[in-house]
């Protein structure tokens, strides 16, 4: 059969304001998904945080991370090597640009396990996700490393402890993508119109739901309702790989009461998005970009003329709108949740359910 | 802006030839993602599987979860409220019925932190993947305990004891979704021709990766290297909820040399695929899964007038053809990694670059 | 050199009031251990509970494990054998009875990966930890599974999803040893008096500690200050196998401000304690048993002339306690992070620093 | 009742010939546990080796950790203080050498969640294990940042980061304690002659058992059969604070078939050990020290007049060796498990059983 489409439900939910670190804006959000519930869900969560005077969103930290691995005789040589590569890290970002214009090596860690050596290189990618810029880099990073000890071999270019896709805590500690917290407060009064609950209802269901039964579940930096959800439809709206989700959903929501009224936080640690690359091409991605404003030309040498933004700026801003989405949608479910049968009934409502 | 559709490109790769539990089948496998390279790797493995006399796999279980959570006085008013429950245990089943014809309990677990009791309740859900349905059931469950239990009082219908699309280890344990095995023994020769490796090579790095790789990220119940990938394309073309590719992800990859041959296989615990339900309804799917021959009517009361397959048969078919996907991504994959620099070709030939 | 002992700083602390399923005792506390601030922290404790009016404690559930593991051909087979098994269930306890008078199935649950089939059987062990019974029993166990099934090779008596003193989720979703919940309420100005806080500042402090600090550092199935210390202490000081503190140490603290006091609950589901088996013959070992009042005779056919409690019964009550020795050294030391400078000063009074 | 002591078995097994970074001795190993039969259990793997030629042992790495957890107002201030916070960085040494003489810091790590901002301060701290020192240098730290970052506010000296005796991941990811790497190869007849198996056979297992079992039971940076048993007896040997097998028991045992021999590996990255500090002036453990060769004087300013060794010399000695015994015991169980009935047999031959 020939190439088609996957025809994913797409619709632009809010608008919602959002300001902070390099972002003042109020926009709509795009979201594909074949959950359509979740437009309304959004939807909700956008009308209430415009009405409680907006997001307040920031990125703390950028990165994109490839994890090589070395087989050595043995743990003393792979230990002796490592303490090679690390002096010469201060020239390993020669080696990073003669692949990519984009790619800057910021940092390196490692792990032997017996005779097994991973280093884990963490690279800033401009405004792409950076998956293959950076494997392009750790390939040239493996080949020098190789020169400079000859007594390990190539086990693999990727070691798993990068870790790309899969459930594990190390990206969350050392960071991969962009680390987004986004936070909120909502009056009180604001609350019940339009959540139709109270900020000691969603407080005290925060601390039991997120925090202690997904502790229960035993999960790994967890500690949400429904990252998840947002984060592949905002994914899918935007051209990204939306197998990174994985580790986007690792994230945790807090909620305090604060003199009566409801302070509401995301923290995303690990976002995996840019405006450039894969998926990119294709005319819907085009269009939404646009529209969220991070087709602005940046001002890395030869990729534009005019010096308008910084290269990353597209895709942290990107980031910034991604984190709203999800606070949006965390807060309505969350919401729903503390009343017995609205989740159910929203759900019959918005679906159309199989024969 | 008015609804329309994020188009992600959609391929069938194969054919791949799957026999089984409940299966022997010769067919193309549907795939639909931003990452366009992964429709020739998946063709490979297909290709080399189909070669060697085609892939085994195997349902283990299938099930869906919801687990409801519930505010006690004290402790022991929780301990002795769940003493109550485990005794009602047998008649949950009719108020379950009273919700869904294809909803059926099969099992129930708890957790009490504190005055918190937390009660998962587990169902077979026929063809659906069965979240609306467990959650339907799961409401009409915890009326029930309110009334058994005064002293109870509601707290959430989700608990993320579920757990719903989140990195924990409870769904492996317990069970959440189709529980598939798949497993394929490609001869010495094959694997030269076909992989350009050896089955050593891949049996080490699958060890030294896989294995102890993702140990050392911190993976929980994680053995593979990129299960999300075909999970994803495959979800998204057979218009399943993707966001349950994060469960999804933490299944494993084993390989073993026999007699000069490769054996592999991928255990998927969680596979959470249905034939019905949300996004179901969309014309491509409908399409993709009349020609995966997951579109037979199934013999439940008032479904159908022939009785072809019992309800979950076709649910069942999909989540192996589903596994077979897996196996063939990852297989086509780790090969690839035992060769340098063939990963990073590959993506630079199969990929248009952005500017 | 010839055999000798640690002799590692045993004091009794206390006492402490204790209340709840099968106990309502007011006892001293058995603590031994090098770090002997823990003496003062865990006295502390004890004093604001009794003058509270005393712990709370509920044994949830109890029960040892033990994990074997076969080699099947492929998977197929494996999931074949496993509903042979599933069948035969109900004639293991026989089997089990030929191997101890203790020793009860109570439950047992799978896993198969590729061609491994892991069996976990779970069994009541009266009054021992019960490590020796389980394995005497799963050996039996086995023989008869492979003789039931003879396409099944043995592979090893224990496949590490048992799980014996490691950090892993299993035990705590799965249950083993004995699961515990002990909780206290506070009077807002016994908080004050005796622990120079708040109850705002401890529940404060145990939200963003123990709940979101231990999900940051990757933390699985726990959230507390540091359970390990009075489990080691009071293990080493009741001749437990104190390698068991792992599992042990994967608890979890609430606190929450009622009408102005302190509740405060420590869920620890996997105190794995014994009052006989190994290590119990020693004569500081008797002592402390028969001053916890566990050393009543059980009624266990042949086991004891008079028929005073089940077996079982000394086991939990001390597990209850222990309980209560776990809750008193929490509160004590989250009490005293609220201060600054307190616990640093606290070190500097109590111990003698080396030169 | 007054001050006691608890009495746990102590016996020395081996000797145990070890070779590597800063160590070559033959030396006997101090074990002391209620679970006697870990002394056979570790002696056989001690024959083993020494007949092998010996273990092979390295320190990869050695810190201590302290996290410290400040409030900010929002996220915002949060990372901005942050930013100020690593500015200054270089200066905090200084602020260090105030606290102790032997405290160096040499690294730091941050989270940010909503409005909270962990810092993980990581110190190298010669010969102690460094629980009290970097708390000490901590709250200097803290205060100095309080000072810095006037917006800031104390919420704890332990924000769970640390993470100190918790199963968690960070520990391993980011180091805590030695990480040491021990290996040996055992020729193939001796396996056969000492551990009655085959270097096949316990390659298998470890690949079942340990890696892929523990998985299965959602295991965290775990892959070992028992090394707590091992940590649990020779830390009460040598006076450790034996809560820390916690992290300890965290390591990766690995095993290869090379040229018909046995290559055995034990990967223990946090080794919490000390040659001074707290339950180092016990007298059987200062002759404990004595007898490993652990009480050497080292260079630093003010401890000692003969300059033999630079501070944590001893201490990594201790943990070379502590690695030793963790090797021959894994090696010993996992020998004995590849044979049907051999576990229960010795446990059988060697344990009092109580009446």
């Amino acid at each position: 059969m020939s190439a088609s489409f996957a025809n994913v439900p797409l619709q632009w939910v809010g608008p919602v304001k959002i300001a902070g670190s390099e972002i003042d804006v109020e926009t709509e959000l795009p979201l594909a998904t074949y959950e359509t519930p979740l437009f309304a869900s959004v939807n909700r969560g956008a009308r209430v945080a415009t009405a409680s005077g907006g997001i307040k969103a920031v990125v703390i930290d950028e990165r994109m991370s490839r994890s090589v691995l070395f087989e050595a005789p043995d743990a003393i040589v792979a230990f002796q090597c490592l303490e090679k590569i690390k002096a010469e890290f201060p020239k390993f970002g020669t080696v990073v640009a003669t692949t990519s214009r984009f790619a800057k090596l910021i940092d390196m860690h490692s792990q032997i396990a017996g005779n097994l050596l991973f280093i884990r290189f963490e690279f800033t990618t401009g405004d792409a996700s950076g998956h293959n810029m950076v494997t392009l880099a750790s390939d040239a990073l493996m080949t020098r490393i190789l020169e400079l000890c000859p007594a390990l071999k190539y086990e693999s270019i990727s070691g798993n402890f990068c870790s790309d896709k899969k459930a594990t805590a190390v990206n969350g500690i050392l960071g991969r993508g962009k680390y987004v917290v986004a936070e909120l407060t909502v009056p009180g009064k604001l609350v019940q119109k339009y959540l139709k609950s109270t900020p000691e209802k969603i407080v005290q269901l925060n601390i039991r739901k997120n925090l202690i039964g997904t502790m229960l579940a035993g999960g790994l930096r967890s500690a949400n309702a429904h990252y998840a959800n947002m984060l592949l439809a905002f994914y899918l709206a935007t051209g990204q790989d939306a197998a990174n989700i994985i580790e986007g959903s690792q994230g945790i929501t807090q909620a305090e009461v604060r003199n009566g009224d409801l302070w509401f936080s995301v923290t995303v640690p690990n976002l995996i998005v840019g405006t450039v690359g894969n998926g990119k091409g294709l005319p819907f991605v085009e269009e939404v970009m646009q529209k969220l404003g991070c087709r602005e030309p940046c001002s890395a040498e030869g990729y534009a003329g005019q010096d308008r933004r910084e290269p990353g700026a597209n895709a942290r801003r990107l980031a910034l709108i991604c984190s709203a989405a999800v606070l949006c949608g965390e807060l309505s479910l969350m919401a729903a949740l503390t009343n017995p049968g609205e989740l159910m009934a929203a759900h019959r409502k918005l679906e159309r359910t199989s024969p």
